[in-house]
């Protein structure tokens, strides 16, 4: 499958799509713009809506549904919105089509809406203009909402899972009484994507503020979690907005606090997406196919039985259905969401081989091999998928307590996969003291993305704060600052761009 | 709470949509015929969601997610379905608005689409033009593949949860190298929806083909299951489609057969929606509020500690977080899906009958109650929300062991819940051997509905299977053929309506 999947030091993108496509996970689509996503990219997103899911219900979340069009007067009622997504989005202006005799399938235009709907490129209006129905008292407070659901933008370049005019997400929209309480739940849902990420996806993340200039339309801030792919560029991952009043003030959400004192209430909203199946393909995998975390891992163990001839092979598919279901009767726990391991035992025709790298190209964790040979010694070959090769392979590990073993495998794998992506991350923060040192460190865009190119970093730098020297970063050198991180160095300085005072240094990288 | 819910006697719509929004279910949305499914309405499907997809599971089937646009022409492919939906789908034409100073927001005129998009109705065409590019040898078969969604027709009409315009649902997809292998595939899928509403939902249904004239647009036959109102009208709760080879021609997906002989692909369609919901309150439900059978209760139980002072009220509370924990801390199991039992302990300042109310309005199966007397006995009270009134109440339950009397109470409920349902419409399954007994069955539209009246029937009666003779009983007895149930008798006999022969006896009813 080497031919298969071109090598990322020879063509990242390339690398990224070809990965995407012989995993299985998407295809485009005869839609402009719109994804179909396949069985096991959608099976990755079962398992992270399972267990996000969890963590939300756990800070005392619920889902919910509203509609997914929005009356184009709900968008105008709050400005910063009308101009963050009028630019793309999808319009529904009719309700019928009409065939007659001798013509085409056409738009009836009769049937013209008085009022365009708007497919929801996110929620906050609709849930608003919802809110004031059901919030009239302080005791109708906190509203602690989110919803799973769909949301289309209509952008111009799209990439699989990481920019598409439809995708997948949740969005929470939360409803409090005070200021404090929508901040602490601002701060609250950051961490719980960082938690998500970190321990599910092995995905270290900076944690920390937006600058204004990169915050979302309508938001006072925005905190967010950013990860390093393997190319060194960020990506987003998910944010956690501080709304402040202004959706309460634009649909007019008011309630009357114990000193029954009309007050509008304090808004907060928050948001990943499909995106993040981007985000753990280009954090895990490598040149020989996909890698998933065993936590996320629809398939965590495929069994080879192997034998030339057919009497050979059935004591090995014997006993690797006894492991299978071995590995399957084990206790459910928390660690991989109360469900059963999944095993499967591909014992069809093809050739080892083949088996070993199709199984490999899908990132399943764990790879058992049982031959003749095994079967003498009552043992098993486990092979890792975060280790290619031989390094990767335990030869004799007893039949008996195999499951045992496989099973803590799966814990180890997910373990070092984090440990492996934050020491590959960490070792790419670096930090730019003077202009010169900035610009070597953001080459040109198309060299950058050479064959052989050494992956970017990200880099702390002192920046004076102002919007324009942030736009002229992004200008010159195609950088971004990524956040304010929480856990970063916070001492004063000067800025290297414009020698002005800097509060602290913030992350600059280019991203997706 | 007997003056909130209007009483099915009095104003049996009056009295359904009172328990959606006394339960919190769902409301009205600003959008025209979309609603807003409330967190207690969404938590049931989320439950539904579970039990189903695990039944798919079982069966093979895995999800994927197809894109929510589908090009006009798509459409246009499949002549059926062009006239099935055109009339009632919403129709994008538009991708971007435009704000200029001193105008309102309006839709930018210069972006709009070459091709207008139909939001999806139901998503046949959309999947199996990309079925296309999936299938090429009958090794790539069967495809087995299911979609959770939003789907949208412009309902002009609409009801909470029985039809609005825009709903949620799942839709089957699966393509296959035989017909038969389509058939077996068919009858399955509604089987495993019998499955789902009689062990899950506790709602019994009737199983059976539709008449050509109530099949799906595009479907060779259509496979129901017919669900009893208490108002003795029948809901259509779930339909399972034999499709032919039409959207295999409509959309060119063939496969080389094992002798390379080129096919085109057989497939089957098959959906159940939120309307289940409907169907589930209009099941169970009482003159109190909502009845939900356990296994898709969001909240399984209830306890409230009594006492009159607070000193009181410590020991009950203490010994109602006892039971809670053991509750929740008893092993999971396959009936409640693996999931903890929920458990709410209420120990707010309201009065506890207005607390008991609260639950049985909501529909919280078990409620128990710990005050001063009991914690005397080590005892608690136990009350069955199906089993309104003292009738329902267990008296002097012991403390220790109570965790496992509610779980079995839990298990019974569900059973008496079924049975109930079934012996409802089992009695009013009746046979009309003549136009006369027929007429007597269906009376006027304004005289069922009044306040009062008897549940209608469900009328086994001869028909010549003609379209004449189905569209001449709608139009003048409001009643329709619900299905041709598996189960029924099957002998031949004399058309009611015009003396012909027929082939056997059908059902009839009003439905939803």
């Amino acid at each position: 499958m080497a031919d298969v999947i071109t090598t990322r030091a020879k063509n990242y993108s390339q690398w990224y799509l070809d990965i995407v496509k012989e995993a299985g996970l998407a295809d485009n689509s005869d839609v402009r713009g719109c994804m179909v996503i396949k069985p096991t990219g959608y099976a990755l997103w079962e398992k992270m809506q399972r267990g996000l899911d969890r963590l939300f219900k756990d800070t005392g979340h619920v889902n919910a549904y509203f509609p997914l069009f929005i009356p184009m007067s709900f968008l105008a009622k709050e400005e910063q919105m009308a101009e963050g997504f009028a630019k793309e989005c999808a319009v529904v202006t009719h309700y019928r089509l009409k065939a007659e005799p001798g013509k085409p399938l056409h738009v009836d235009p009769t049937a013209e809406l008085e009022e365009p709907l708007i497919i929801r490129p996110t929620s906050e209006t609709i849930i608003w203009n919802t809110y004031k129905k059901w919030v009239q008292s302080y005791r109708d407070l906190p509203l602690l909402i989110n919803q799973w659901c769909n949301v289309v933008r209509w952008e111009m370049r799209t990439r699989l899972f990481l920019r598409t005019a439809e995708f997948l997400w949740q969005e929470g929209h939360t409803a409090h009484a005070t200021a404090q309480e929508a901040e602490a739940e601002t701060l609250q849902m950051v961490r719980v994507y960082q938690k998500f990420a970190e321990e599910w996806m092995a995905m270290p993340v900076l944690v920390g503020p937006k600058t204004d200039g990169q915050k979302f339309p309508g938001a006072v801030y925005t905190l967010c979690i950013e990860a390093m792919m393997q190319d060194g560029k960020a990506l987003q991952a998910g944010t956690s907005h501080f709304l402040g009043q202004n959706f309460a003030k634009a649909f007019d959400v008011t309630f009357k606090d114990k000193e029954n004192k009309e007050e509008f209430a304090w808004a907060t909203s928050w948001g990943v997406s499909t995106r993040l199946i981007g985000g753990l393909i280009m954090t895990h995998s490598d040149d020989n196919g996909l890698v998933v975390p065993p936590r996320l891992a629809p398939l965590h163990v495929v069994i080879v039985p192997l034998g030339k001839t057919e009497a050979e092979r059935a004591p090995s598919i014997a006993a690797a259905e006894k492991l299978a279901a071995e590995l399957r009767a084990l206790p459910r726990d928390d660690f991989f969401g109360y469900e059963p391991i999944s095993v499967k035992v591909d014992a069809t025709d093809k050739s080892p081989g083949s088996k070993f790298t199709e199984y490999e190209v899908r990132g399943v964790p764990v790879r058992v091999e049982i031959g003749p040979k095994d079967i003498e010694k009552s043992a098993c070959v486990v092979a890792r998928r975060d280790v290619p090769g031989k390094e990767g392979k335990q030869f004799g590990v007893p039949l008996t307590g195999a499951a045992d073993h496989v099973a803590k495998l799966l814990r180890d794998i997910q373990a070092a996969l984090y440990n492996r992506a934050k020491a590959f991350r960490d070792s790419r923060i670096v930090t730019a003291n003077t202009l010169d040192e900035f610009k070597a460190l953001f080459p040109e865009r198309e060299e950058a993305k050479e064959a052989g190119a050494e992956p970017l970093k990200f880099v702390y730098a002192h920046w004076d704060g102002t919007k324009e020297t942030e736009d002229r970063v992004q200008k010159e050198y195609a950088a971004t600052i990524r956040c304010l991180p929480f856990d970063g160095p916070q001492e004063a300085g000067t800025c290297i761009f414009t020698g002005k005072p800097s509060a602290r240094r913030v992350i600059f990288a280019r991203a997706y």
